[in-house]
């Protein structure tokens, strides 16, 4: 009965675990969250905000319906930002073995992980929501949950990283988790008032 | 005398090194060579062919004359390509030293530099032009002209870093000098028959 309530969203992603951790957010709220096969061109640009927002106008003039769309990156302090918007690309080559390999020596092992989340209907972008989680990077690769730098990556104030953690754990705390946060609360808003 | 017959091209770029090499390879063509400061859109994507097309695609766009646009990168093969098509990037954040001890201990130092230039006249692409150019990772930074990756990439066949090369030099062989050559010969051709 419920379920006749429900606004549907499209996520517009191929990766199934971001999919997971958002639709994981999302479950308690009015929105039916499904996946759309439609990709904007990510831009060359230092935040990830930048990279999503291009990536949403690409997507806004193809598709008329309420969707997302996500970016994220991992910002590491001593290497200037790298990867940052290129995690993707770099966790496909580099890897986790790489970033380790470039931080060992490094006192500083601050990290941030950033998402960037824009949320667009009838062909515009509506709205953007930021969520920043501080951490370190690991000195070994630990855990084989999550995805991406997961493994690498200790949220400050936890002795684990991400990838030890269930997604339920992950999500009190990840900048994935503080972005849809934030969309979930302003929807649920503009829902009640429609 | 000469110079009133000579064609004026832009070149879109501010990478002053960039724009050396290429004046330097159509010295002896009817083309004069002058810098615009306008900039396309660049996207992630693996090829720099790819980034070069779109970024020219936005600079036709915004501007009538007739243009170049250059987009660069390295590709290392034990490292599945990185940095590729965000040399610029990687360069300026984990540096020559990064990418030396991220493959100090592979046994293969292949790498390429790939070049793809792109003409453009009347808001319209015209033609696309690329260059490869093999070569090894060096085990240290050698050399202090060219710019970027140039001082750990030793062209094969030779015993010397780009970096340690003159401009000259480096344009006998550089993946900039082939596309921008290739442009060269085809670019005299349409003005002789124009």
């Amino acid at each position: 009965m419920l379920e006749l309530t429900k606004s549907t969203i499209y996520l517009a992603t191929n990766n199934m675990n971001k999919f997971e951790e958002i639709r994981n957010v999302l479950e308690n709220s009015k929105i039916n969250l499904r996946v759309i096969n439609i990709k904007g061109n990510e831009i060359q640009a230092f935040s990830v905000l930048s990279v999503a927002r291009q990536s949403a106008l690409n997507i806004a003039e193809k598709f008329e319906g309420a969707f997302l769309v996500e970016d994220s990156g991992l910002y590491i302090d001593s290497l200037y930002g790298f990867p940052g918007p290129y995690s993707s690309f770099v966790y496909k080559t580099i890897g986790v073995g790489g970033i380790i390999r470039l931080i060992k020596d490094r006192e500083n092992k601050n990290a941030e992980f950033h998402s960037a989340l824009i949320y667009g209907e009838n062909g515009k972008i509506i709205k953007n929501f930021v969520g920043i989680t501080e951490g370190t990077i690991s000195t070994s690769i630990k855990g084989e949950k999550g995805f991406g730098f997961d493994p690498i990556f200790i949220p400050n104030g936890y002795n684990k990283t991400f990838a030890e953690m269930t997604i339920m754990e992950k999500n009190k705390i990840s900048h994935r988790a503080k972005s849809t946060g934030a969309f979930a609360q302003w929807i649920t808003k503009k829902l009640d008032n429609a």
